[in-house]
């Protein structure tokens, strides 16, 4: 009993983000969502740069983020800098504020593709700082701070990203503050891996979803059920953003493309050939392959 | 108030679907919905046919349907006949029942693909009595009477296909009944442009979600995010339902199949080029389509 005592008197008021200064660069959806869900952890201080001056004062306003002093006093004092904007302009940003960031800085990001972005950054920083790639699996239909959630990242998948230049302790913090917002499977593997298998969960879902609603029309409106809702979903996506992503995974999402059309034969074939069994067998395997998900993942 | 007060005497007690007995055949899931989606609105006698008695026994014992009498005896009172089975055991159980069927029976299906089988019952009926297609189009991904759901059909998408030797007084029963179990969208069409159209809204999502998920595996699973999840959520199906309902709705399927490809293929050139504004162009126009419907479905 005493020691536990002890044990809580020593963590009393503080948490494991209350070493850290953490400052999330771009406040839109997932960005803003990071902060609400830092925030319930007590870093040390929480800030944010955002080109966008008003979501700054409206996060400060909410609380989600601490009063921010010069963006150069921020970067110079961040301990954790989490990347929320597009590939490039990640690498832009850091190259352009390279001098005033904190020598023993750790970097990460949230992209859903890392491409050359991981190397490019590792190029840029000075040794002594670390780019540790980050990719929470979650996301709304919606962008903007407005629609940022505290609770996007619940029982998400997060990928973390290494490569060898990075150290045991930097990539703990980045493991830490995954769980912390809410991640349930912490999932560690190579930028270039993470790529190939993206281009097939998440590009290739939203390729499907937009070539499938595209084909659609008023009159096909009325005749739409769940199923239909649910495939194209995710057609409703920002376009500049997507046409990004999936350029810069084109290789895999066109190989990812390929294995699916590959499957779609199957059933061509099968119901040019009124096919019950190849078909039955077909439609069996998808459903055990997708009961497997709603075990693991409860829906 | 007078007049108020008469009018609420007039109908005390009784509903708009208090003249009529009703009858389903088949009280899996969607029988079973329908069932308690009727019985809300009292119809006079609300019975159920199945070759599973275990399965009337508990309806019965949880209100659902009325005690029953013979099957004989039940079709002969039966004024709407609610068909809820595959569409060749549709057409087989009127066959063999049809000397027990009330003379001015209006029989309904549920049927997700009507084929030949409206005309073919069309055929074995008599004069007197009327086929009349339905397709409510819910669903979930369990099967089965305990799965069923008073409110499956809530805010549905209701299809009720005609054809020339239907009468009006008969299709306002079916509509009405459409309407009382939930759906607010009753859409009237010919059984052939019915198929041409759940070709595409319908069995090409389940087409897709398959081929999607099929090339998944344990590693890729760690991968996924709500985008996968929404994409292949339709692929867990029944697999022998599925493969009747594609291969009696071949020729439409595997022409909404071709359009598919064709969408693919432009987003394939575009990735191939590096085509930035094609592609954006591509997801623009899928995203307006997809905002259309959430306008619509309000999710």
């Amino acid at each position: 009993m005493w020691q536990i005592y002890l044990t809580l008197r020593y963590n009393g008021g503080r948490t494991l983000l209350s070493d850290f200064n953490i400052t999330i660069v771009g406040l839109g959806l997932i960005g803003g969502s990071y902060a609400k869900a830092l925030r319930r952890n007590n870093p040390r201080n929480l800030w944010a740069i955002d080109k966008d001056q008003y979501t700054i004062k409206k996060a400060i306003d909410l609380n989600v983020i601490d009063e921010c002093e010069s963006m150069e006093k921020v970067l110079n004092k961040t301990d954790i800098l989490i990347m929320c904007l597009y590939p490039e302009d990640n690498i832009k940003f850091i190259r352009e504020n390279l001098t005033h960031l904190n020598k023993n800085l750790v970097i990460t990001d949230v992209c859903g593709v890392k491409g050359d972005m991981v190397q490019r950054i590792n190029n840029i920083i000075e040794d002594s700082m670390e780019f540790i790639g980050g990719h929470p699996m979650a996301g709304r239909e919606f962008n903007g701070f407005d629609y940022s959630d505290e609770n996007l990242f619940m029982n998400c998948n997060y990928i973390i990203t290494t490569i060898p230049e990075n150290t045991e302790k930097n990539i703990y913090k980045v493991k830490q503050i995954a769980e912390l917002i809410g991640s349930n499977n912490i999932i560690m593997t190579t930028p270039r891996r993470h790529d190939e298998l993206v281009a097939y969960t998440s590009h290739l879902s939203h390729v499907i979803a937009n070539a499938f609603v595209n084909n659609t029309n008023e009159e096909a409106n009325d005749f739409i059920g769940g199923s239909f809702k649910d495939v194209t979903r995710v057609a409703y996506l920002n376009p500049y953003l997507w046409s990004k992503i999936l350029i810069n995974n084109k290789e895999n999402v066109l190989n990812e493309i390929d294995k699916f059309e590959e499957n779609i034969k199957i059933i061509k074939e099968a119901l040019k050939q009124d096919d019950m069994d190849i078909l039955c067998s077909q439609l069996e395997s998808g459903r055990i392959k997708r009961k497997e998900i709603n075990l693991r993942c409860s829906h």
